[in-house]
């Protein structure tokens, strides 16, 4: 049964009980809006549904609530940060903060994040930078959960890339993994019984496959386009290691409940530095809209959908499954 | 029948052409070595096959050779420049020579490039950037030749993306077009009867499928990962067109001689003023080590296979088509 809760309470329920974890107020209200917003955008694996998985990491000592991050190393708009494994989502959101600061002072900002934690839906920080009228760029590295092309075993990580422009009508933001699809997708369309859309990876006999069991079975994902997501995957994870100083995929725990030291990006180009804010909303609509007119009500833009499920879930209130919410609410 | 030609007979050889048409003598040397060093790389049709290509845009009036790019515009670490359709190749390597000379000062630098011809080969600026020891990233827009996910119509281009990280034991680069498959490419396995080894685009029926006779017909190649490189290909064509002032794909002439105006950004990341060149070597030879470790033999890092090439090219010389060869002597 699906509950719809309002937005606010929502995220007023969860910031209870991350006060109740440990958190000081003002983190646990930003954390929990985090969260109760990418529910609202419709990004559920990442959303609430999530939620339960931190407090177990929180339990498990991988997350810890009161760790800020530490800035180490400064050269002009470059900076390195020690995340001091805190909650991943808190990191992100003040790097990305950073880089956007570091981006008015120097037209272009980056900040390298090492040793973080998750941070629930990549997106997030890409809507943050357009919404500060900026084009962002972040990445992470991931534990290794994609065998590279050539290879049956992981070894890299499926490292989400997020590119986002800032746009009135509505910000053009990319977020998407290095794998065709996730664990998460691959699970949603065999609880439903249906295919893959398009091959999704291996099976057990090394052929590609639409059936999400036998990718599964195997755990051989495909990456995005075969042998170029793997070598751009590749790349995420050494740009994010050696820029943060942190642990590359090779180095971070296999185990889900315990993916922690985490290496992150974060890039801002301050395009108001460049032009005026009505040349570039001129120059981003005709792009959007002369990819739209390739076949009008079929092709979408990266992030269009996401204004619609917001809409709907900020009218209706948020989609939380009921078991769901009676476990959070009696955290 | 393929000639052996030693690199600097082929350089010399097409500078002199090069000055015969107009260019400076210095800017003739750079221009020809760039072509000579893709061949040697292997990357046969961006380089002497590529040449004659150049020279009718020259003709026709889409490459000013006389014309050096210029600054129109500086904030801090990022700067756009006006291409004035010079020679794509050399306007791209002043670029990223500029880009990291700004990350030399910021610790990052960007330079944004409007009003330029085609770069030829992408990687060559992934080169540059690694052999001066920054991370580079760089990309361009083309002209629609790409239906974006849901049409079948070209509206994207195939926008090329280069990621660099320097390493003593051999640069690890990514140079990837956002379709699986060139049209180059496709034509290649034509030739030779093969099909692809995966899905390359759609047959005029709308059914994916690996004969590449039938992607060249239907005009219909994939972008990698489906929706996903439809919509990378997009974000990058709104980030060059936006920081440069210059266009987009949707503005950029269809015809392959006349594909003048070109949009593109150059990113220099640079890590030495982050950490030791020791410390940066031994983070990448791990990354590097743990990939291909999951299958030993069968997995290659982006790159790698260009300097097994590039050791056998200098060894026995380039190899170019007699045809080809005698038609450049004659110019």
């Amino acid at each position: 049964m699906m509950l719809r809760v309002p937005l606010d309470e929502v995220a007023s329920t969860l910031a209870a009980v991350l006060v109740r974890t440990g958190f000081e107020p003002h983190r646990a209200d930003l954390c929990a809006r985090l969260f109760a917003e990418t529910t609202r955008d419709g990004v559920y694996s990442h959303g609430l549904e999530r939620f339960p998985r931190l407090l177990a990491m929180i339990r498990n000592g991988s997350v810890d609530v009161q760790a800020t991050p530490q800035r180490l190393h400064q050269f002009g708009a470059i900076e390195r940060w020690d995340g001091r494994r805190g909650p991943g989502n808190l990191n992100a959101w003040a790097s990305m903060a950073r880089a956007i600061e570091l981006s008015n002072q120097h037209g272009i900002g980056c900040v390298a994040l090492a040793n973080t934690n998750h941070w629930m839906r990549g997106g997030t920080y890409g809507w943050q930078a357009a919404d500060a009228g900026v084009i962002g760029i972040c990445w992470t590295n991931t534990l290794a959960n994609l065998p590279p092309w050539g290879a049956s075993l992981p070894a890299v990580g499926n490292n989400p890339l997020i590119i986002a422009v800032p746009r009135p009508a509505g910000h053009v933001i990319l977020d998407m993994a290095m794998s065709q699809f996730s664990y998460g997708a691959l699970t949603s369309y065999q609880q439903k019984g249906q295919l893959l859309p398009v091959d999704g990876g291996f099976d057990l006999s090394g052929n590609l496959t639409r059936d999400p069991a036998a990718i599964e079975a195997s755990q051989r994902p495909l990456p995005i386009g075969y042998w170029k997501g793997s070598g751009l995957a590749m790349m995420l994870d050494m740009i994010a290691a050696l820029l943060s100083g942190g642990l590359a995929t090779h180095q971070i725990p296999t185990d889900p409940l315990r993916e922690s030291g985490l290496s992150q990006v974060f890039l801002a180009l301050n395009l108001v530095r460049l032009q005026s804010a009505e040349d570039s909303a001129r120059t981003a609509n005709a792009i959007v809209e002369s990819v739209l007119a390739s076949n009008p009500g079929a092709v979408r833009y990266p992030g269009e959908q996401i204004l619609v499920t917001r809409a709907e879930n900020l009218a209706l209130g948020l989609p939380v499954r009921e078991e769901l919410w009676a476990e959070l609410r009696a955290l």
